[in-house]
Parts: structure tokens; C-alpha cells; sequence
């Protein structure tokens, strides 16, 4: 056992439930051993002072997508995954998106096209689906989930990607038959038109009125919703991009009470508020994603609910539009709050500045750091123990942290390929020095030391499907039923 | 003031607060005066040894009304009324009910043509709104509201009614504006749809499966969501017939937050359960009602509802379908759940039922029986003090109740049009021995004693439009808004 | 009827429940007619713009009580039952106190002879139990229940009146048994003890750290535990003073679960803020009571309390001691805040503070105001029907009250025996203009018209024994007992 | 590194986040090194097959114990030990428990006399606080905690153990200051007492009236108050064996908030009911245990409890009397359930019980059983990561465990010094086949391979002391407090 392909000494190693010091011995891109004195290997990392954390996975990032409205990302998934390789993100997560009308099979099929000639870090899809018709859930969609596509997303507001509840039911029951994820934008439609027409009707279309129409209710709403469908038919959930104290506590209690719904935030709920998308003139459209930030009581409630074990989930939700005609600022003529292309970059400094402000403040502990970034969205998601962990067997994706290197965030230090960060100027402690995916060295030294497209695909396992008999707790129960089972 | 119409004497008088011994004047229909030796009237009536209560004030019933599928409910207004006033019921609030297209006004023509020449008490109207089209929101309805028509009720569920979150936007934030009452049918549309579906698929098509496919959810999830609209635009809301322990809790919650949100529930989730609607081939039909009955712990949920306050109104919500081709069996061929007339009969049996379920128990003070079935919907909508108390100035509705005459229900015994009673056989203790609107006798000996026609049409007040400048709970707050003001 | 000893005519009579012009007739200190017209009088008092109000019923207020200490309050029952009645209040509630060791009925006969010569309103005792010894428990406070003591006051602070847990279950059985009512004082001893120690040891003598040793915390414990122990024996309880947002929830969710326990709030709470007791120098030592006065979004929570049912009564909790030596400066040698007199005044200004502050503003109706002023505390210790409401009958007791009257609270206006009041400068509109007491004018023109010890004492009358088995609800069910019942 | 004082190999490894395949390389004690060809070993043990998990840690037992009625524990060390080791234990945190009057170091002193000599397995001690005199609080307790006896557990009820409120808070504020971890029994006293005397007094002495007298309000009402004092102080606080639905309700919604409430529970409440104390003659006495079983919804509740957070750790308050003279039945003359000896044993079917109905069931996954039965109490007290974790640096604390191994439970097969066992006859699937602590093979082919008294004592970490500036969350928070910091 003494010959690796690769040694990395010294560092610490953290786990979502364990840290302890050891040296990793890789072959053939995975962990082969930890140790001490594990012998010879073609290269020695020494990564004394440093940690070793498992390699982040964005279960939540918008890379080479195009908008329902045919605006195309400003990332593709080489200048995406370059800029998550740099902030110690090694499994990407995008999405493969359903336009109305569109094969779920031609969707994965241009999704792959993109990926595989450029992304040089690892990457899984999820599906968007946007049309659930006969053919998506009676054919492509459990084919799908049997080849590894075993996650998707499915919309409760923008028109052009929304589904009622009725098709919700269709989706969430075919995953809990198939034993896949359902991921949910909760946001309530009506109201956010509702309101939007009103304020444009007042003349209202500054940005900060973005922040107004999608009223906190519309998505509490929403999330409560949510989970009562997927109470009804006994699917798992997981609402992603929360940001309120309701729907963080619907979460919460919905666990407590035994139901598989789960929950995503992500740094623009923490760092940002509606008063960023107050500034001057167009800036605050920087700031205009969906959900919009919130106030500081809902920042408050958000850090909670990352340590109370509301969300599970830490991602980026990247969704990088430049701040010009390509991107924020498309609207043409009489621009509003409603043309700006919605959402924030944040790929590469997701571990950062949670690690930042989370870890360092004590709010967090390193292994909840580990779980919320990395181990929590591999088991979700059907990636672990391949990724999400640093054991052996598993691949070996590792960042090597540096919890004392400050930095202050600015555009220019990034690798995305938005010409903003609603991060501009914050202070960071902590920072990959290194960064490895199944054993290459993908950044060191700030520089990337890999070719464009040498990620790899992952195919991924669904979860066995829940059991035929619902449980006691399940409203559909069949004995409660008189005798029908309707899941 | 000696000189009276009519004196009741000796009868114990109860308000929704106190109850005390007095005799009571009445001159041109009013209550004129409480005390003793009250003087001279043409006529006495003696009540020693009965309760005089206001007369019920039946919020929720329809008579002569009909249906979006054209079905014409058994009672016009000559059976309803007579029915209801044998049950000691002296105001029936039944509905003008829109079909889609309709213009309202069209639609309250048509109930004052009905009611007029056949209504033995006195009446009022809720709207149905089913199509609030620009005509109807900007014209009609507010024009109908200053005219007393301020109630009116939206359906979330049924094809031929519902209205969208949106439109339930613009018809509270129109109640709001104008000081109307919006009361709702919170039912989730898409849910009962999806799992009907699959019953029906599967051949389960017997009566007890309506029960199935209105499951508890999706009543518990339309309640909150109706909540959170209001919530957002600051209106007051009534759920009417509200049958599940969650809705139940949603309407005291909001309460406690100091919403007007109001609930109202009805006979049949207190003394049916879904087992009803298993009985022996189509006798299941007798019992569908939407919301259905639930269980036994539902059953305990709703008494408690009414005790603590979440329920403000007990109606019957009088829904008269023969058990014949012209009602519940109406089906044609192929016969299934989904095609049982919905409703059950309970306008005579409403005062009854819950003084001795719930008086004579202790469950309830007289004083709260006295609020739910009469003082609290004349409050809620806009006809106190003129209807619902014993209080000078007040019409003289009357019921002289006897607490202690034992009586089984039996469906010869009731007044209405409907061939069967969901309590058949069931003992009760407590019935009106007498029944006065507007100081003439109604009821007398069990016979009625006025003429067909003889009530009246109740216009009433909206109430005071609410601040226009939002408080500090509500969310539309402008100052939280960028200063806009949406509502 | 139509010989009355005095008719009041023109007023707008409000009860808990109704709101309705009328003239009133009174005949032998007694409501007789209500009415118009009523004919003769003695008297005839001009109401016209006035509303008359059921007279106000403070059931919480320390009258010519000797502390545990052995300090007198300021007011007598002369000077108490003055102020009182000018202040809309025409019976109040005291305190007969048992000092440790003392006989029950040796307390209440002080009680008397204080009380009788001196009182010009009508007046009942509330024992304080300190003292629960066998003799008490076992023979005078089931006597003193049946001859109409029938609640009782019990502390668990205050090391020479506090009683254990076990004391209090004890207490509370007995009030199940008897059909009387407990009210406790729910602070932890033991948390106010450890706090004030390490209070005292850094040196914080100042008033200002009365409010730090009185936490919060200590409050919704002991409220919580003490909701615990009646629920356990299934006893009706009612938490006095207070204060806390935790506390007042906890009250409301056990009535929601339909438990027999109430709250009651008093102005401090509403009016006064803890930065009150920081006041320059000594100041600060007339705010001190206990609970403490709170802080802004306290005052809030007790308001919501106040609309939401979590309070049925508004009491004054009037405790005056004269800002000198003689009350709550009397701490001698080393003064600290745990010397300062407990309490503050506020028998005058109860009724004028909550109607301008509640009424006036639209956070209460006029008819909540009623009923948290007089009417519900008058259901609750057994006055109802003879107090608490206008209704033929009742005895009549009057506020006529001015709802447009302007005035300015100044020490000098009112007409206690205290040397300031909290209240001080303060601007409030609506006043009695007139006060009359089982028909006697009390108040008239600012002046007093009554002789010293014309007010009566009021003999209650318990309860009903509560069912004899237990319910459902009830912990300590036999059935669930294994056939043991020890209720 | 290839050479191992042993090797384990073939078994699939899991941690509390983590589940792979990997061998075992074991030096020194330790964990040396996990992959796959490790080299060579004195000693190879193949698992194939069999699950490698951490040992378990019992973090809740009595052992060698007098009671304070001077009642010995029939396990000594020794016997306690082999018990625990058969089952799959590896540590045991019995306890030091402190008579009143006792020195602490005394106290300490003594226990390790007695587990000295005696101890398989690993070992350290819990303290008993009853007598926080000042010598104990000043003096010894800071002392001890320095020397690694960072935990102790105090009593709300049992009078010759009992703290009282004021108590508590200088045991967690010292607990606070130090970085100790305050372990409390949760029952409140006087409630037990006063039922117990009522049910005495009524001549119901047999062993079930233990669990009528043990009330549940009793033990939710101690864990609600003990919670609130932990809130105030801002101090750590485990509430242990709890088994009612309320108190668990009541750490969850603690931890919800924020707050570092801990919470276990035990076999007893999963599996037991109150029904188990009512057999035939004294048997039911082998079930009496405090708190009591309660009943099947309990049970589910004490379950859900498990899967959501609201207890980190099952233990197994193993407290083993034989059922004779020398323990369950020493009452002597006019015996009741008073005079039972409180406890049950379960040291040695712990981890089986808990894997097959839990694990196998699909309630709990493999990692979060580890979790519960291991990683959680040594993070909680100090021995992560020397234990709890298969790691590298770990003390190579290993159970081979068999997943498949069915099993009946009888007295017969177990270890420890009971002579019965309240699982009796229930099957069980999943058994250890192979235990190792600190590399030592202890248990294989069901014997005992080591020495008595060649276990090791275990000196603790205190966890860093908290902030000295309270928190925002902080009751205390100086900045609420007028400048006084009270912490």
C-alpha cells in the first residue's frame, strides 16, 4: 500500500463529524489512506497549517443556462467552474433547464454539450422541469432519474416556468415512486403580480421595488405549501434559496415533525439586504435576485436556521449576469424593476465567506461548515459517499484551507465572468490555498493547473423508493382511506 | 311608555354577555323596554320557565339558489325560511350568487325576486363573487356595498366558481377599501382534482371517497394561504365551515397576532364523521358535504374552536338536496362520488343541536350559545345592534326556548324540503317553544302564524373603511416599502 | 313601573356585549327599566352625550394593608374607595391578608372592621393565603368559601408569603373542589434572590436594578409552573400583573387547549417603561412594582393580550405608598432597590388611561372595554349579574362617562393618598363626569356626595364544584390512573 | 507505517457521517491507519460482513453506587463493565455521586478506588452536585473540573439529592465559567410528592401507582423551569432520560432558538410502558424507574424525538437491583411503590435494542445511530476525539458488529449482576461479535479476553469558557441591564 500517486501531509482533516490530524495517501484519484508515514507517492503536498475539507459542492448554481426568456448566463462552465475551482468548489451542480414544450432528453442531452468540453472541475445536473406532460412523466423522467439525473427543480412563479399544485402532486409523487429529489422555487405568483402591477402602476420601477413585489409573504406562502403537497404524498423536498423567518421555521418544523422537507440558503441571505438594492441610480439592480434580500432580523433568523438545522443546504445560487445591455441592464426601453435579469454571482466565495463570518465567529463549527458546503448536499443528492467526505474510497476532492489568510473581496480577484460582486470590498478570513479534484491539482498558487473539460460527469445513484405502505403519519394512508391507496 | 304591542314576561333573557330576568316591551317590532310591570299590551305572552334568546341569525344557507351545474336547491325561500324560523332562526343571510359572466346586479335582482314575495323572517344577502371582472370591481361591487349588500363570499375551489390568489387580492383589498366582509371557501382545487383523479381511476367511485378526496390538507392549506393573502393586504377574512383541528388553529393563530380573521363553523363537523359517508350503498350520499365530516378528534378540535375563540359564527351552511333524481342522485349514468350533490340540510336543527350538545354539557356558556348563533354574525356583518341582542332598539327577534323538552329528530318532524335529515334519530334537549321577528308571533304551538312574504330584506352598514395608513404589523407598510404604498 | 327613585336619560349605554341608547330607570339601588319614556323620578339626571358605563371593578388593588413588613399603605379604605370612585371604580376587590401564622377568620374580621366604618363604594375581599396550615385548610377557608371569600390570592415570591409547589397544589385543590377561584402572583423566588445578591455584591443599590432582579425569565417560569399545577389538578387560576410577551402566551395557549386559566394586566404595564425606574436619584423608586415595567415591544405583546382574550381583567394593582419615609423611601440606613416599597398608584386613572389609550386609538372596542373593566373580573369572582353589567336587576352601578373630556393627570387632581402618581403630566381624553353607586350619586361634579361607610360589603357565591370525574383532558383522569382518583 | 499491532479488515466502517469499506491498521492503542493493504500485523482480524463502529459510550449509568439510602448498585466494576463491553461499550461516565456533607474529592477518591481496580473498559465519572456548600462551589468543583471531571448532573427531585432554583443557577453559572457541561434529573418534587401522599393515604401502594405519582407535568414541568435557568444564565444544560412528548418539545424548540439545550433518553422509554408496572404481584416493580414509562404515544413521540435533534444521546441509566431483598424489594415492612429501588437495568442491550428497532426499521441510519450511541455524549463530554469516532488518533475503540445476528433476550445471556431483565423474551436482530478497546481485543466469541482492572481512567477537556460578554440572545445581557453584568 505504500505507493500513491499523491501524499498531502500535515493538514488537519475535518469531516462533517470529525477532525483530526493525518496524512492522505491518493491513487487513482481517490483516497487510499490516512495515516501517518503512508510512504512513497509521486508527489508530497505539505499542507501543515492548513485544513483539509472536503472539495465544496454548489447544489445550486446557473452556469451556461439560458433564462426563459432567452438570456444566456454570463458564465459558460469553463469561466463557472474555473471561478468554483478558485473558492474550493469541486462538485458543480447546475441546472439542466426545460423550456416549455422541450424533450427532457434533448434538454440533457445540450446540458452535457456544454459541460463536457469546458468544465474542469466535476459536474452533476439537475433537471428543470418546466412541462410535465405525458411524455416527461410517463417516459423521460423515471428514465431519466434510472440514469443518474435523480434531482430536479420545479417552479412556483415565473411564467414561463411555473407549475400548478395539481402538477406539483404529478412531480412529487412520481420522485417519491422513483426516489428522486424535488427542489422548489416557493414563491407565491399571483402575489408578486398582484403587487408589481400595482407598483408599476404608480410609476414604481426602481429596483428597490423588486425587493417590494416579492414581499416576504409570497414566499412563506409558498414554502408552507410546498410542504403541505409534499406531506400529502409522503415525497421528500427541499425548498432552495430561502430567505424568510416563516419559511425558515416551516422547515424547521416540518423536520421536527418527521417529514423529510429540507431546506437551502445562501449567501446573499446573510450578507445582503434590501437596502442594498436602494443605491443610487441602476446599482441596486446588482443586488436583484429572487427571493431579494431581506432585513437584519431576517439575516438573524437565516444564521439560526444554518445552525438549528433548518437548511441543510449552503449554495450560491449563482447566476451571473453581467452589469450592462448583456446581462442586469437588458431591459431596452422603459426599463423597470420587472426587466432586470434576476439573481447574484456568488460561486467563489461561498466557502469564504461562510467560513468567515460562520466559523470564525464561533456561530458554526467547522464540521457544520463542512456539512453545510459539502457532506449535507452529496447525501441529498445521491453523490455521497463519492463526494461530500474525505474517506476512503471516496474521490479525492480536497480543499486546502487557509483559516488565517485575509482577503478583501473585490471583482477583480475573481474568475467568474461578471463584472460585479455584491461583495465588493468586505473583508474574509480564510481562503483555499490549494485545491484538488479526484487527486489532480486543480488551483495552487491562485493559478489553475488544469485543462478546460477535464471534469467528469457524474452519474448518480436514487435513493431506493420509500416504502409501498405509508406510514402512519402519512395523510394518504390507505386504512385511513377507506381502502385506497392514491400514492 | 305604557302602552305596548306586546309583553313577554317572565323568561329568563340572555345576551352574548348576560343573562338576567325581565319582561320585555315591544312596540312597531322593537324592543322598547325591559323591567317589570312593564304596563299595558294587547297582547301578553308568559314565559315563565323559558330562555328568551335573540333569534338565531343563520350566516351561511342556501335557499332557492342555483348552482353553478344548474341544480336548484330543494328549499325556495317559503320552505327555507319557515324552516329555519321553526328552528328558532329569525335572519337568514343566504347567497346572490354570481355565475361567470353575470352582472351583479342581475344577480341581486334575481335574489330579491325570489325572496320577497316567500321569505316568512327577515333576510339579507352574501354575494358570490365568481367573476370579478373590471365591471364588477369597479362598479358594481362597490356601488352594492354602499347599497348594504357588504359581504360576500369567493370559492378556491369548484370549476365553475374559483377565483386565483390574484383576484382574491383584489376583492379583499376592494372589502378593505369599502368596509365589506370577505368570507372564503378554502378548499385546495388541485388537490382534491389529483386525488379524485386517481380514485376515480382506480373505480373507487362509492360516497364515502368523496371524503378521501377532500382530504384535510387540502382544506388546512387553502385556510393558511386565504390567511396570508389577507394578512398581506391588511383585510379582515371570515373561513367559513371550517372542519379541520389545523385550519382551526391557523384562525385562532392569526387572531392572537391581532388579524381580523374570523372562522365559522356548522353542525356537521361536530356531530357527523367520514364513517357517515361509508353506510350502505348510496345512504353515504346523505352525508357529502364539502369540507366532509372528519373523525372523532376533529370532532374535538371544532367544540374547543368554539370555545376559545377561533370560531366566531356557528352556521348551518343549509344545503337542501333531495335524496332523489332532482338531488343527491342526480348522477345520470355512471354514478360516482364526484357527482353527489353537495350539502346537507340543517337550517331547523342548527339552535338545537348545540344548545344540548353543547349548553346542557357545559361545553358552553349560555351566553356563548347566544353569541355564535346569533350576536357575533350580526356584529361581523353589519347588523348589530339592529339584529342579534335583546337590547332597547333592537327588532323584536325573539326565541322562547325551552331547555328542557326532550325531542328526537326525525325528518317528519323538520320544515324544510328535504326528504331525509342527517341527525335522524338523534335525542335532543332543548327547542324553541315560541318565535318572534319583529315582535309578531312566527311560531306558535309549532305552527307558523304569519303570511308568506311577510320578512324583510335587511340592508346593511359597511363598516368604517379602515385607516389608510397601514399599521406597523402589516407588511404592505409604505415605510417598509420604498414609500409605496400598494394597498 | 313608572315610579323610579332616579332615571337617567340620553346616554349611550355600552355592555360587554352591546351598544344602544336608552334611559334607565332605578328603583331601590337597583337597574329597573330600561326604555324610553320610563315616567316618574325622584330625580332625573340629563346624560345626553354621555356614555353610561357599567361601574368599574378594580380586583386587584391594596387598600389599608399592612405588608408582610408591617408597612400600612397610605390609602385607607376612606381614601381608597374616594379615589376609586372618582376614577369610574364603584367596587373594589382588596386584599384580606393572612400573615404567617394568623387566622384566616381573624383576617378577614380586620378586613372588616377597616373596611365597613370607612368604604364609600362597595367592596369584597380577596383572601391572601400565606399560610396554608391544616387549621386553614382543613375547616376556615372551605367555611369562608361558603360564607362568599371565594378567591384567594397566593405568592410564589416574597420570602414571608411565598408558598412551595406542593402548598399550592393543595390550594388549588381545594379551589376545585369549592368552586373558588386562585390567583397567584408568578415570579421565581429564587431567580429574583440570586440575581439581587449579585446585584448587591457588585454595589447596584439604584432603583433602575429592581427591573434587572425581577427578570423576565422569572416571570414566565413561574407563570408557566403555575399554569402546570392547576392544569394537573384541573383547577381554574388566574395569573395577576402581567407583564412579559412569554408569559402572556402562555396563558393564552392554555386556554386554547381549553383550560380554565386567565391573566390579568394593570396600567404599569401598558404606560411604563423599565428606563422609567432610571430615573435621576431616587426617582426611579416611584415606578418600582412587581413585575417590573418592561420595555416597548413588552408593552406591545400586553396589548395584543389585551384585544386577543389572553387578559379578561384590567386591574390597578393600586399599591400607594407616599414617595417619603413613610413609604417608599422608608428603607433606612444602606437603601437599595430591595428596599423600595413595592408598587404603584393607579386606582384613579385605570378607566380614563385605558379608554384613552385603548378606546380612543381603535386597539379596543368599547364593549372589550367594558368587559376587561368591570364586567369579566364580576364573572369571575361571582358579582355577575349584581355588578359588572347594566342590565335590569343589576345593582346600579354607574359611570356616566364624558368620551370627549380633555385632561391633563396631575398628583394634584386626584384623590388618593399618595404624594405623586407615574402618571404624572401625562394627557388623557375621557373622564367620568358622574359616578353613581347602587343608585346613590357618588360623583357629581368632581365632588364626593356620599358619607363615609356607605359602601356595602358584597357576599359572593361560589362556583359550582367542578364534575366530580374528571375529563379527557384532565392528567390526573382515574381511567389513566389505574383506578386511582386523586382529584 | 506497515507494521500493526493489529489489523481489522473487510468490515464496513461508520462513522456518525460516514459509511465505507476500508481496513483497520491499529498501533499502539490507536488508529493508526484506515485503506486497504495496510502491511503486516501481529494479529489480523477479519470482518468481513460485519459493521466496524465506534464503541459505544454509556454516558448514563450507575455503577458501584450507593443510593442515598445507602441502597448499593448490584454491579460493581466489574460486573458492570463486562456487561457494558458484551454489549458493544466501550466507556461508561458512571458517577461520583456526593452524599450531603461530602467532599467532592472524597467523593472522587472513592470512585476510583472502586473502578480502579475493577474497570474492562474506559472510564470517567460524572459528578453528583447535592451539597453546592461553599467549599464544594469556591473551591473543589473548579478544581475537579480543571482535572478533567468536566460534567455533573444535579436533581430537582429525590429529597436527600435535591438542589433547589437558586442552587441551580450557581451550578450553571459555574458550569458556565469553567466550560463544564450541567446534567440535571427533571422532576418536580413537590408535584410527586403530592401525589404520592394522596394515593398513599388512599391505600394504592402496588408498584404501578409509581408511574401515576411520577405525573408527566411533573417531568415537563422541571425540564421547561430547568431550561429557563440554563436561559438566563446562558449556561449548557442536558436534561436526561426524558420521556415525555412536552419536555421534548421543550429541548427542540430550546435548540430551535438557539440555545445549547441538550436533551437523552433511555431503552426504557422506547420500549417499556406504564402497563409494564401493572403486572401481576410485585413484578411490576422490575419496571419502575424514574421518570416512568409512559405510554404508546409517548413512545412514538420519545422515537420522532430521536430522528430530529431533540436528544443527542441514548443512554442507558442502567440502575441494577436485583429483584430480591438486596434491591427492588428491600422495602421492609408495609412496602409500596415508595420503597421500590428506582431503576432499570439496560447496560448491555443498549446498542442492539436501539439497532434492530431503530436501524433496521429505517427510523434511524447507520450514522446516526453511531451518533447517538457514541459520537454525540463524547463531544458533549469531552472525550471526542479520543472517542467517538473511528479517526485517525482515535483510541482503536471498535465494535464488530453483526447486523444480521438474531437474537433472543434473556436474563440468562446477559452480564451483569441483575438477576432479570424488563426485555425478557424480545428478539432482537444485531449483535456485537467482537469488541476492542484501546486496541485489546475485550470480547470475542462471547468471553471476556482481558483483566480485570485493565481499564483506563479517562481525564476530560473542559470546552473553552464561554464569551465573557453575553450574547444579544443573553436574558442577562449587560447592556439590558443598566451597565450590571450579572453572568
Amino acid at each position: 500500500m505504500s505507493n500513491f500517486d499523491l501524499i498531502v501531509t500535515g493538514a488537519t482533516i475535518a469531516t462533517a463529524s470529525d477532525t483530526f490530524q493525518a496524512d492522505i495517501g491518493i491513487r487513482d484519484g481517490r483516497i487510499a489512506a490516512l495515516g501517518s508515514d503512508l510512504g512513497k507517492a509521486a508527489r508530497v503536498i505539505d499542507a501543515t497549517g492548513l485544513l483539509a475539507l472536503p472539495g465544496g459542492i454548489d447544489a445550486h448554481c446557473h452556469i451556461e443556462q439560458e433564462s426563459s426568456t432567452k438570456l444566456m448566463t454570463a458564465d459558460d462552465f469553463y469561466s463557472g467552474s474555473v471561478s468554483a475551482a478558485h473558492g474550493g468548489t469541486t462538485t458543480i451542480i447546475p441546472f439542466a433547464a426545460q423550456h416549455k414544450g422541450q424533450s427532457l432528453r434533448e434538454v440533457v442531452r445540450i446540458a452535457h454539450e456544454r459541460a463536457g468540453p469546458k468544465s474542469v472541475i466535476d459536474y452533476a445536473f439537475h433537471l428543470i422541469i418546466s412541462d410535465p406532460s405525458p411524455q416527461v412523466m410517463g417516459q423521460e423522467l423515471p428514465a431519466l432519474i434510472k440514469d443518474g439525473y435523480c434531482s430536479f427543480k420545479v417552479y412556483m412563479t415565473y411564467e414561463l416556468l411555473k407549475i400548478d399544485d395539481r402538477q406539483m402532486l404529478d412531480v412529487l409523487s412520481l420522485a417519491r415512486e422513483h426516489g428522486a429529489m424535488t427542489m422548489v422555487h416557493a414563491e407565491n405568483n399571483d402575489v408578486i403580480n398582484w403587487i408589481s402591477e400595482r407598483l408599476l402602476s404608480q410609476g414604481h420601477v426602481a429596483p428597490k421595488f423588486h425587493a417590494v413585489s416579492h414581499n416576504a409573504i409570497a414566499e412563506s406562502e409558498a414554502s408552507r405549501r410546498a410542504i403541505d403537497l409534499a406531506r400529502l404524498v409522503d415525497a421528500p423536498l427541499l425548498i432552495v434559496h430561502v430567505s424568510t423567518p416563516e419559511a425558515t421555521a416551516a422547515i424547521r418544523d416540518a423536520r421536527n415533525k418527521g417529514l423529510r422537507i429540507y431546506g437551502e440558503t445562501c449567501p446573499q441571505y446573510l450578507f445582503l439586504t434590501k437596502e442594498d438594492l436602494d443605491r443610487e441610480g441602476m446599482e441596486g439592480a446588482k443586488f436583484c435576485c429572487s427571493p431579494p434580500p431581506r432585513d437584519k432580523a431576517a439575516q438573524e433568523a437565516i444564521w439560526l436556521g444554518l445552525k438549528n438545522g433548518s437548511f441543510e443546504v449552503f449554495s450560491s445560487d449563482h447566476a451571473p449576469y453581467r452589469f450592462d445591455d448583456s446581462g442586469k441592464l437588458n431591459a431596452g426601453p422603459n426599463p423597470s424593476f420587472k426587466k432586470i435579469a434576476n439573481g447574484v454571482p456568488g460561486l467563489e466565495i461561498r466557502l469564504p465567506l461562510l467560513y468567515s463570518e460562520g466559523v470564525r465567529t464561533g456561530r458554526l463549527t467547522l464540521n457544520e461548515f463542512v456539512a453545510l458546503t459539502s457532506t449535507n448536499a452529496a447525501k441529498l443528492y445521491g453523490l455521497h459517499p463519492r463526494k461530500g467526505t474525505i474517506a476512503i474510497g471516496s474521490d479525492a476532492d480536497l480543499v486546502l484551507f487557509d483559516p488565517e489568510w485575509k482577503r478583501r473581496i473585490t471583482t477583480d480577484m475573481l474568475h467568474d465572468n461578471v463584472d460585479y460582486t455584491p461583495y465588493e470590498g468586505r473583508e474574509c478570513t480564510g481562503w483555499p490555498r490549494m485545491v484538488l479534484s479526484r487527486g489532480r491539482v486543480v488551483i495552487e498558487e491562485g493559478e489553475l493547473q488544469v485543462e478546460r473539460g477535464s471534469g467528469a460527469f457524474l452519474e448518480r445513484e436514487p435513493s431506493p423508493p420509500a416504502d409501498t405502505t405509508a406510514s402512519a403519519d402519512t395523510p394518504l394512508d390507505p386504512a385511513a382511506n377507506f381502502g385506497a391507496n392514491i400514492l
